[in-house]
């Protein structure tokens, strides 16, 4: 290894050239201060408590974070949303019970059913059609859910989405809580909704527990989260041993420390900051409504259909679908179109290449850019002009259909709007299982996963059948080279499914 | 929230301090830089890989730690060895399957065997009377055990001990391949065996999956691990579905690089850096051989018995066993024994307040000092200086045996040398129980684990039967006021136990 390719010397490197972040962390590596951090790196001496056994400093602060977000408890997570989202579905749900998710959940989420072999019922997002996004949870499809599936410990849902869509939480935990069992709200990408009055936070509507990663768009190291609880349904005693199993037992000061330091920073700045922020991309919107092909939906554009209850316009999803690279020749005369639609990867690497902006996300035909209240007015300027620029290369053409399809397709259940079957993740994943050629997979049942990340939600989930879309889909990523991760065979040539009897 | 009281002015003040740290992390706040850890704060952009995924820089930067170690595949970690450790049992054992382990395991370990629902058949260590310190683990109850639990599909061992006790782990490894299945060692204080010619690192002995946590002893940031495995007896594609599974999926480029930067530092120095320590550390221990009262064991007092294979003296033991403090009276004249003989607690409290020396650990009648390569001179200096001084303070007596039980007694199932019988922690869990006063547990089935922490090594786990001297030492540490976990009762006045039929 030479000094030079230490991953640390690229990060150096990285930071001194001129990309910008619109992606996580939220901070856009703009907070934050010079330190040695190998200098406050200390573990759990006297005066400085245990956070897995807070009764000092950290109790005392992690007292001081619930009284900030109004839960009955809130627990600082140093191992993501991740141990969040696992401690929650290990904390209530019993083991081998049911639980109803949505089926747009992290991957994570979808850990902590096999962990727990718990059986699941999915509830299935609307679509926004013109988008090819996931739509927000209909409060009307959870209610007709546990009315089949009374056998639910417990509901599971997403919100905001990846994408930004913020569905009703406040009416489906209304409709939970008739039936006495908790709704915990996977918000990791909303953890800036309590510090503005434009979004709700999942706590205020009622959900009972609540899990929140703070680095997605506050200033707080990447891997801090935050878990907020509401007792009512939920046994405490039996969350706290989770979390105790799910992170280290040397959890790292500087990751609690950044915690603490950046929901004192957002208390602090109340939500004058990001009040001023929504101002701000407001101005933006309307300063891109002139694009000819590139669509940036806003909340005007999405709230009330889909279950989109409301939008996150912190998310600009930039969709280029239908659209066209006009391609000059040699003589600079006539226009040629290219023979396939933009897709997000090439979408993405416009930004990166002739902008020098990364972006978040690139998804089938659309990027995600994330902004945050940390961001500078050089980054909304130089977004607007890139895009101005861009939609100026681009043509647009609606008839054709021939873009590709989206992940929203599949996991909204291919619009089926009515409650689905068991099905146990943890039992198909040990059932016999044999390894054939990717192409022969349709109507077979998968024995994988098969995940597209980012967003991190799975494609397809062992026991659920490939049907022929969802296997055309996944052959268009493959071909279009986006990261699948799952498989055993990396390239994805083969595929587990179960053998058939 | 007044801003002094925040984690980081309160850790920025306390590294302004003279409090000199004998405890984790091992960089003793000496190494690193000045950085923003902000400003190099990233998530999986391009270029910069997917630790979950690695295809790029983190799959060579792996790659090349493998060949550094020579392992089959290096995993950093960044949830610690809490992380590796359940991700090793998860993969090597199946559901429901048995694990046969030492039983002075970290909890982290006993976490493991829960999740996945595991029997256990425990092998208990030998006890180094003398000290009352667990000893090492013989070959010759692994082979007992194996003979008798053919059922087992892996056995676990911690090597080294917290208090620095190595086993013999290259016999142990050729026994247990013997029965074609794989050995996981704990190395978690051993980090630093690869380093120095002066100690077997359990990766060159055979074990088939080595987990090892940097912070502990080499200069990588707290919650840093690595995980080595060979690939005789393990399946690679299963342990790394848990290892995503235990990690979050934002890991911390913070922490990857820190993980990095200490491996790539640890190889530049080669063995040289931490063979001169051991020589210092040898001249170190010569100087004190003239200590009255105090004892302070050696390669060369331990090694060779009770199964102490080798002793690492970088864990400097500080015994006051029978050691009690001189009391002067007013004339200053006449000695009075004081009461009680010193434990731990008296200990390590004298060397915080007298001296500003912080410990590691204190534990019944001893403190443990973690000295490593990254120590000062002045660190020597200190420590030598106050143990003179205090040892003049002591007097001794070898015929008083009032001191306090020791942890060592119950793991090694009271010099109990036969394998043990199955027990199912998770059944155990899961059975009725009853919450009685502590006092009246003599005899009863423990229904919670009661764990001294540190060393986080449960004295009791849920299914082990509370013996009356087990009892007497919980109820001696709490008097002692020693940071007892487990009971959901923080006060642990009560305790739950199982029903009796």
């Amino acid at each position: 290894m030479d000094k030079e390719h230490l991953l640390f010397e690229r990060l150096k490197n990285y930071v001194r050239s001129d990309y910008y972040p619109y992606h996580m962390p939220g901070h856009k590596r703009r907070t934050g201060w010079n330190i040695n951090p190998w200098q406050i790196d200390i573990t759990e001496i006297d005066g400085f408590d245990n956070l897995h056994h807070p009764e000092g400093i950290l109790r005392e602060s992690m007292d001081w974070a619930a009284s900030v977000y109004g839960s009955d408890k809130t627990y600082y997570l140093v191992n993501g949303s991740t141990c969040g989202i696992l401690s929650a579905i290990s904390a209530a749900v019993p083991s081998g019970g049911k639980l109803l998710m949505s089926r747009n959940c992290h991957k994570s989420a979808y850990h902590g059913v096999i962990l727990n072999q718990l059986k699941i019922s999915t509830i299935y997002p609307q679509i926004v059609e013109k988008l090819g996004i996931q739509g927000g949870i209909t409060p009307e499809i959870v209610d007709k859910s546990l009315n089949i599936h009374t056998d639910a410990s417990a509901v599971l849902i997403v919100s905001p989405t990846y994408d930004g869509i913020v569905s009703d939480v406040r009416t489906i935990a209304e409709i939970v809580h008739r039936h006495k069992i908790p709704l915990i709200v996977d918000e990791a990408h909303g953890a800036h909704f309590p510090f503005t009055s434009s979004l709700p936070s999942a706590l205020d509507c009622g959900a009972d527990i609540v899990i929140q990663s703070l680095h997605k768009t506050l200033p707080s190291l990447t891997q801090t989260a935050v878990l907020h609880v509401k007792n009512r349904y939920i046994d405490i005693e039996r969350l706290e041993r989770y979390l105790q199993i799910y992170q280290s037992s040397s959890p790292s000061y500087l990751l609690i420390g950044s915690i603490e330091n950046c929901i004192y920073q957002a208390q602090k700045d109340g939500t004058a900051k990001w009040d001023l922020f929504y101002k701000k991309l407001s101005s933006f919107h309307q300063e891109l409504s002139g694009l000819n092909c590139l669509t940036i939906p806003t909340q005007s554009s999405l709230a009330g259909k889909d279950a989109v209850f409301r939008y996150d316009e912190s998310k600009v999803l930039i969709s280029a679908k239908n659209c066209f690279k006009k391609i000059l020749n040699r003589k600079n005369t006539r226009r040629i179109p290219a023979e396939k639609s933009v897709d997000g990867m090439q979408l993405a690497n416009y930004f990166r290449n002739d902008y020098h902006l990364e972006m978040e996300m690139a998804a089938a035909d659309y990027v995600l850019a994330i902004m945050t209240a940390y961001d500078t007015d050089e980054a909304f300027q130089r977004l607007r002009d890139s895009l101005i620029d861009l939609d100026r290369k681009l043509y647009r053409d609606d008839n054709c259909r021939e873009g590709s399809l989206s992940l929203a397709c599949q996991i909204s259940g291919a619009s089926v709007s009515t409650p689905s079957d068991d099905i146990d993740i943890a039992d198909s994943l040990n059932r016999e299982s044999e390894s054939i050629p990717l192409k022969d997979c349709v109507n077979r049942i998968s024995a994988e996963f098969i995940t597209l990340y980012p967003p991190g939600i799975p494609v397809i989930i062992p026991g659920e059948i490939i049907t022929e879309p969802v296997l055309l889909q996944i052959l268009d990523y493959k071909d279009r080279g986006f990261p699948i991760q799952g498989p055993a065979d990396i390239n994805i040539n083969v595929l587990k499914v179960q053998k058939e009897s």
